[in-house]
């Protein structure tokens, strides 16, 4: 069931100097920021080849708002993996046990395709965000 | 300078429940688990396809045991990109200020490749690891 690592998610307090660091110091090829009011983010990419890493700033009302109060230098917030079918996937899922975050049912994502949030105490502490391929 | 993600680290404190989760909840490639004792873990490794998570479980004297006294429940410890010069890399990054942990000098990592750490203070709170391409 589980397809590729579409993306590592790290929440920053300030994206344009998290950007710096990652075009400068690191020496990635990053994109300029985009604010999705709707997602309560801005988000950054970097485009590793192989996979990308999203550079998260809180905007407005912003689900991780909570999550850099307590991290207040930032740090790693999700991964999303990808599946063919997240109906399927959620199904299963659920079947199994896992909780889904929200009322169960896909929502649009930042790139325009359905996801799914899973509760990170069914996933050994860490926040799976769940992408149609 | 920054290459492919080789993998997300994911640390954990029953890696056989941990394998479960990944092989029958979430449908993945998962190895079996192998012991490294001069790493201070047992790890396990899932095929996304593009990378891989690697879960870590402490073995003796552990780098990831602090980890897991904070976040029993286990979570996300460190990404970890590929670079072709891992000493030019370095050299590049202590010039721009980002401290790297323990000597500064590479050690054999799980892979048998030449690593590094960095400070998660000079990169938004993550762990990362450098890895010889």
């Amino acid at each position: 069931m589980l397809g590729r690592l579409n993306h590592v998610a790290i929440a920053v307090p300030d994206i344009a100097a998290a950007s710096a660091v990652y075009r400068d110091t690191l020496g990635a090829s990053v994109t300029a920021p985009q604010a999705l009011p709707e997602h309560g983010v801005t988000v950054v990419f970097i485009d590793l080849g192989n996979t990308k890493i999203e550079l998260l700033e809180p905007l407005g009302d912003s689900p991780i708002a909570a999550f850099l109060a307590k991290n207040p230098a930032g740090g790693m917030h999700h991964v999303c993996y990808e599946v063919d079918d997240i109906i399927a996937a959620r199904d299963r899922l659920t079947a199994a046990g896992a909780r889904v975050l929200g009322d169960g049912n896909p929502k649009i994502g930042a790139h325009g395709k359905p996801v799914l949030f899973l509760h990170p105490k069914d996933f050994m502490g860490t926040l799976v965000e769940l992408e149609q391929a």
